[in-house]
């Protein structure tokens, strides 16, 4: 039985014999009897296993390791001592696996995370990653009821492809050919013997493909890695991450933040429900005032203010920037923070100027904006960029051109305002700040199982 | 509003004003009035629009052509028409979006899957394909659904690799480097520059990574794309694919069979439940029987045969193999196909001749067979492919030096079993096979949005 299952019904498990099998958390022996901190991982809270000297393995018992995997035969009973209602009374604890001496997690005192990052293989069974990992998961799920609930298809985009709407000197090359004999015609790689036949990427965005799903079915949403090939060694960059990505037809921009907002509250208030001793964990362990955070976020009404509404705010304040705030340019990390602090809460900032930003954004009628937003959440930034798509052919055309994007790469996509276009709508959220912002961890290496950054990428 | 919950709820509709988005999907008109087969993709079910010559644009809109994105403002109506129960007699019908006279799905006939894969970006749009993605979609969400509810956590395993259990050379290899300018030192390719400063590849399963947190969650799965440089053209072979695979802790065979067959009737019951109409035309046009064999399977009861036993059937049978069934081979798509029809429904074969398997599964007492199990169903073949994992570090240190594995790069999965080991077991599913085997499509291609095959990277 899954320990999770014992602890949602342990009444009626009471005076039961219960077998369990997992993992020694913690270990106190004592002359004529001892406690197992036990889990088998399949919730966050453990549960006492009790084993007395009339036990004839009692001796073994005492020395087994934290870290070792045991199976426990035992009676469920009412516990007499303080910390917990129940425990496990053990008939019989049976050895499936100990530790070598040199198991990294079996010393005592708190591993720091930079440590727990060189053996990342392990550091899911620590009490943090334990809680990290497993609010991802519940974040995922809650991403996908939020869309299938609201009749969106889950679109599964390509990785390998020819084109991308972020510019190819920002993605891996991917190759078939052998990297020490590349053939070479007059100084050029010669790609006709590669799989595909010519040069091919893993993709930075799913975004064009997912427009293309969305002329069919409204509303979609992609949920899959993505790469960038980004040489920054940040707290905030990895090289390859996880994106949410829908994109809704019959939306327009105002549309889009209704449904950013609705699904943001609906994942945290998911994740809340579900996940009450890792939040709580978290809350005491890695972000004080994290639950706080998040429990206001659910009732917050998110403030709504223009790219230059916030440039004026930040160029009234008293505040000596290390960027001048410039309403030509994009808004700085200490700009994101002072307006989140600002409005105490979070807030999108709309129509940005157009030269900063992507050339398949709708232009607004004043002919200097897009009808873009960005979501700014109060500590984790940036946490959803979106926009309204040009949906008329030859704007998107001339608009395309301006911007030096290789026409004959996307000319399916622009087929698509040919035939039935429609104004539509599209944002993607990084799934690893999403994390940071429920976790309260900082550094996007600890928010994904096996980070992959510039230089590192091990196991 | 979607059209989906406008049938939904239709009678609480019934004299009401709507406001619907979506496509022309077929027309038809008269003189006097006329008939708009109408569909925003929300579901598979179109809703009649019908217009007379009372709207003063009725001209215009008698001219608008299949595919057009408009506006329709009406009322839902009880229809005195045969073929629908309501319909939408519209007040006013506004073009959103037009289609140029070379749009490829606007002719009679129904056009051939080859042609709709020249088309890719437009074939969602077909009744077919329309049918296909969402129930892949559904398909997905049911398998998120069925892992969540048995305390699974889902995990992202990384796609960027240095490790691969399948093997490196059937894995694509990916760089920053310049193609055209390798840094080579001595003949070699030198990585130092590359990105990871080492050579890196996109991965082929995430099994090994996955096992990592089954052993601090007990129960895991992944979800996600998957790689191989395969380079071979059939109907079941893609390059880029996606694959779930579960690692669970504390399972054998046995278990790990129980497991994959209460999933599969889990997903096709939620299939069939959610996707009734899409269900309803994959029968109809695409596979025959197809309804009845996933009913059935839902009931079936799965036979478990071993290796030698499905040989022993198939060495008796009266029939002429192109490849002669051997103890100690492999079985061959023809073999697979008599014993499902043989057994008249889903067939696991345990315990496969070691030398076929792979390194890492458990060796059978009998030190000849590993305890490895596929699962064969009628008409897609093998689904599924599992085993129990070595667990004993000496055995699986000793394989894996037999089998020629590279032990540096795997040194941190072979210390699972110094810490904490335990007997384990998981599996791996191609969702495509799946998504062939729920709707009847033969040809992979058909089953995923943007088919990566060899010298097939378009769109």
């Amino acid at each position: 039985m899954d320990l999770k299952d014992l602890h949602k019904e342990y009444k009626k498990y009471l005076g039961k014999k219960v077998e369990i099998e997992g993992w020694i958390k913690n270990h106190r022996k004592q002359k004529e009897f001892g406690f197992i901190d036990f889990n088998d991982g399949t919730c966050f809270k453990n549960i006492q296993v009790m084993y007395t000297n009339l036990l004839k393995e009692f001796e073994e018992i005492t020395k087994l390791a934290i870290g070792s995997a045991i199976k426990v035969v035992g009676t469920l009973i009412e516990s007499e001592g303080s910390g917990q209602l129940y425990e496990i009374k053990a008939e019989s604890i049976l050895l499936l696996g100990g530790v070598d001496e040199d198991y990294p997690l079996q010393s005592k005192g708190r591993p720091t995370r930079e440590f727990l990052r060189s053996v990342g293989y392990l550091r899911p069974r620590t009490n943090l990653f334990q809680a990290v990992f497993r609010i991802r998961s519940v974040a995922a799920q809650a991403i996908h009821e939020y869309f299938q609930r609201h009749n969106y298809v889950y679109v599964h985009t390509p990785l390998i492809t020819t084109t991308d709407c972020e510019g190819s000197d920002q993605m891996f090359k991917i190759t078939t050919l052998d990297m020490n004999h590349i053939p070479m015609v007059d100084g050029v790689a010669d790609f006709r013997e590669d799989l595909f036949g010519r040069p091919t990427y893993i993709t930075g965005s799913g975004q064009l493909h997912g427009e293309t799903f969305a002329m069919a079915y409204k509303k979609i949403y992609t949920f899959g890695p993505t790469f960038r090939t980004e040489n920054s060694n940040t707290k905030t960059h990895a090289n390859e991450f996880w994106m949410i990505e829908p994109e809704i037809a019959f939306c327009d921009l105002n549309g889009l933040m209704d449904i950013e907002e609705e699904m943001l509250k609906f994942i945290v208030q998911y994740v809340l429900e579900k996940c009450p001793d890792e939040i709580d964990f978290c809350n005491q362990f890695v972000s004080k005032g994290l639950k706080e955070k998040l429990t206001k976020l659910v009732e917050a009404k998110f403030t709504r203010i223009t790219h230059h509404e916030a440039v004026d705010i930040l160029k009234k304040a008293d505040v000596k920037w290390e960027f001048a705030p410039d309403y030509d340019e994009d808004i700085a990390k200490e700009h994101e923070k002072y307006i989140t602090e600002y409005f105490d809460g979070p807030v999108f900032i709309t129509d940005w100027p157009k030269d900063i930003k992507a050339w398949y954004m709708k232009v607004n009628a004043d002919g200097k904006t897009v009808a873009a937003v960005d979501l700014e959440v109060p500590e984790a930034g940036e946490l959803m960029g979106g926009s309204q798509r040009e949906e008329d052919y030859d704007k998107l055309v001339a608009r395309s051109k301006e911007m030096n994007v290789d026409m004959d790469a996307i000319s399916w996509y622009l087929n698509l305002r040919r035939f039935g276009t429609c104004y539509h709508s599209g944002f993607g959220m990084g799934f690893e700040r999403l994390i940071i912002y429920l976790t309260g961890v900082e550094n996007i290496r600890d928010a994904i199982p096996y980070p992959r950054t510039p230089g590192s990428c091990e196991f």
